[in-house]
């Protein structure tokens, strides 16, 4: 089972109705009132809301931001296939729940359709991805694996190339792939895609982290398309 | 004094030459030719070096990434105003050290010469602020308040307006106005804009973090002024 914390990510959630849920604890004293929407949810899907004291929740919360709100619920289960997917993205080497998280969140923002993660081992706790996806982790479809649906073209984003993101047409079905902040790209997906491209920065200054690049892409991409 | 953790902030530290140093602490067995930089740095301003035990270090430090090395440092004193200010940037109510150290990072990777902040209570962890924002904090000037230099037109990003980011024009010395993610820019910051704009998003999405629409922003600034 997973933890769910605060009151977005467990709303989203239960709204999402992709996991099963086994309850959600609710502090003591907290008024009805102030959180009928995820009572609402919760009662529709004949989930149990239990009022617990403090100590209890903070005893199973792993952050400090559950703002009273706890759920416990099974993992996501794999995610339908999306009908349409003209925007993507390849996460490849992200190796933090939170990044993953913030990613996860711009990317629901910016209208991405459907995440792919490269990654040997899943070891995130979905329950910290939810919360700093601020639900979005509820709503993705997020994908292990890099087999991404054909027609689309794989654009790689990658420090120090002369192509800019701005340089790139991105009319077409297009994933973007954004490598980790150790490795960068891997070379096996680098051969994948069919342009490279950097985000033009100041040279000698801090680069930007895996999930500002990645922000930044995908809202070139929604630049782009809102021109046309 | 303020605990400054892993190579890449404390490097920068002794390299920006702003702080007063007491030691370097490296972590036992740690081979001299893997932290050269830091060693020949700290040896150009006589800072001590001290070879220490594992637990000893652990337990000086906040987080798990220091990598085996700690600084241990007065706060940055107040930064020189810097000769030429064209893009800047007002952060109006960010709470948390991470956000405002990877919106440095940001910064400074985008070519922003000054951060202002907007906030009554300074109460953030200078350590923490450099070690998120990957040493950018230690060379970037950051000061308190909102008493920007003359001649920056104020841009404000403020979610649900018509205008968005791509219909402002960047050419003229800017500074963006960032708000918190709690209360958005507030009514004192939006009534000092020269223009308000937003940053197109989809519907009934998650929304942006306050780093992630700065990135976003800053990104755009580079990008007009890259094609004149």
């Amino acid at each position: 089972m997973e933890i769910l914390e605060g009151r977005i990510p467990v709303l989203a959630a239960l709204l999402a109705k992709r996991r099963l849920f086994e309850t959600v604890l609710v502090r003591q004293g907290t008024q009805d009132e102030t959180i009928r929407p995820i009572l609402d949810a919760a009662a529709v899907l004949n989930v149990p809301v239990r009022h617990v004291r403090p100590e209890a929740l903070e005893a199973r919360a792993h952050g400090k931001s559950h703002g009273g709100i706890l759920a416990i619920a099974s993992p996501l289960p794999a995610p339908a296939a999306p009908e349409k997917v003209d925007f993507a993205l390849l996460l490849d080497g992200v190796d933090d729940a939170r990044n993953l998280g913030f990613t996860l969140r711009s990317a629901e923002a910016f209208g991405v359709q459907a995440v792919w993660l490269r990654k040997r081992a899943w070891d995130f706790d979905g329950g910290d991805v939810s919360r700093s996806s601020s639900g979005a982790y509820e709503r993705l479809p997020v994908f292990l694996g890099e087999t991404l649906p054909s027609g689309l073209r794989l654009v790689g984003c990658v420090a120090g190339v002369r192509k800019t993101l701005y340089d790139e047409d991105f009319a077409r079905p297009v994933a973007l792939a954004i490598g980790g902040e150790k490795r960068g790209l891997s070379a096996a997906i680098r051969e994948r895609c069919a342009s490279l491209v950097s985000i033009p920065t100041v040279e000698g200054a801090a680069t930007l982290s895996l999930t500002h690049a990645a922000a930044v892409a995908m809202a070139e991409v929604v630049r782009q398309r809102r021109l046309r």
